[in-house]
């Protein structure tokens, strides 16, 4: 099935909103809202590395590559409202996944209101290279590195689903929507609690957030490295919630307590460690009722030795 | 030679201008000035489509990368202030050749006087994939819907140079830094005349503007189209400057004959056609004294049949 530049274009300005306005080179952002700051996130998807096209449907792709897109832009306390799209299209896309793909994309754009503002199709000698760059506004930028001492860290969803999924996946499951599958629904089709962030940075108790993306191992010594700081794991946590990747939980720190938190948001909450001043390692684990340090356990998603 | 996200990270914060501020999911979009407007543009450059490793030296490869970027934000009247890079690399991409890369954009950038503000780096199969987003601020938005009947359309520089570089690299000749050839230059490092658009969209009696990419018989399509105007195309123009490609010229449209344009300017102009009233077709051009319409005589940069 053949692909033309000028045909997919007709159909992202047909299918997606916003995209009958895309008649220019450029795209115009809209102002800020007075005293907010404008935030900007990027992230790739590439088949064979961050997806198959044998797993993941079209539409549940396009679903997840813009909310975990909107889910940095959310834990970084910023309200999205739109998007650029790059796509790279090796011969063995067809044009049914495409339509697909952009189906998915515009039902998703509608479900968290946002719209595309420009983007680039390119073809490829092969493979299949997804883009996504994501705008919102800011009232507080919530960042990485506000975490103190004394803070309890929390997350909103328990994570280690994704992983499953993929494990599912692995050993031959595959989704099915008239039997919809948890945690192949975690890995698939994540759904990040977008807005959650937003609150979190109206509050000026919490002190730093970031959403959950290269497992909670790794994220927690990002945000205690940013930050200054040591984070003692909380040790009900188990490998696979340490290990995962991809959970878009909101993980942030905060000097609230978790029963405040919960009444002030009206949400559960995990509490999965606590800030300390900063000891020899980032990332701290109890053992024998002595805080050790713990080794990296989750994996770089490059994906290369 | 091995490569690491967190080692690329690493050399892009400490090469590129702005780098030191990637800390965060997140990057931030300076607020636009009184009476300004943010625009956006993105372009993606694929091996094998857009370059050949062994035509392109990564450095000129980069130039070339932001370049062409700030060229689409220019010629729409904005002058650009920062930049997301996304890098998508294969197996056969070497420590080396991304240095080089990085160094290469790390010069443009402080040439052109923007920032790195975000970017995504991810690993893929096989081949490279380069992304840039690229941003500015407009006091007027510069289009290409705003052609009107009667007036001239000029460019300037003469286009053609990056098609005849394209034809001396298929015919063997390389790129030696010693003895830079014009035409191999115009096609590895082109240097669209950037600033040029922010002065058009300064006079209001210019009313629209592309710049040069897809070849002017097909840019020249585009603005017509856009515009619901037809174009007569000079009788000086060759086939080389019709179907080109690459050229990055600002196309612009406008009331002012060229020697006021000029002497305002303080550049020389080529005048490359006229618009008029919408006839059977948007491109025409003199044949025995008559209008008759012109084929596109450019091709679709998707390059699949």
């Amino acid at each position: 099935m053949s692909l033309q530049e000028t045909g997919i274009l007709a159909r992202i300005r047909a299918l997606l909103p916003g995209g009958e306005e895309l008649t220019d080179d450029c795209g115009a952002l809209p102002p800020a809202p007075a005293g907010q700051r404008l935030l900007v996130t990027t992230d790739l998807m590439e088949a064979g590395q961050h997806f198959r096209l044998d797993w993941h449907p079209p539409d549940l792709l396009a679903d997840k590559l813009l909310r975990v897109n909107l889910s940095d832009l959310d834990a970084s306390g910023a309200a999205p409202f739109g998007y650029t799209l790059t796509l790279a299209l090796g011969p063995e896309v067809a044009e049914e996944w495409l339509e697909s793909f952009l189906r998915g994309l515009a039902t998703a754009s509608a479900e968290t209101g946002v719209r595309v503002l420009g983007g680039d199709t390119v073809g490829r000698p092969s493979g299949l290279g997804l883009g996504l760059t994501a705008f919102g506004s800011a009232s507080r930028w919530l960042r990485r590195d506000g975490l103190r001492p004394g803070d309890r860290i929390y997350v909103d969803q328990r994570p280690g689903a994704s992983l499953r999924g993929l494990r599912k996946l692995e050993a031959g499951q595959r989704w099915d929507p008239a039997h919809p599958d948890a945690d192949l629904a975690a890995h698939l089709a994540p759904k990040p609690r977008l807005g959650l962030g937003v609150r979190l940075a109206a509050l000026p108790e919490v002190h730093a957030c970031l959403d959950l993306s290269d497992g909670l191992s790794r994220d927690l010594r990002n945000l205690a490295e940013a930050s200054g700081c040591s984070i003692a794991v909380d040790p009900a946590l188990d490998g696979d919630a340490l290990q995962g990747g991809e959970d878009y939980a909101r993980c942030f720190g905060s000097a609230l307590l978790r029963s405040e938190l919960e009444t002030r948001l009206g949400i559960p909450l995990i509490e999965v460690g606590q800030a300390l001043e900063r000891r020899e390692s980032p990332l701290l684990a109890y053992d024998g009722g002595l805080l050790r340090p713990l080794p990296d356990l989750s994996f770089d998603h490059f994906g290369r030795p």
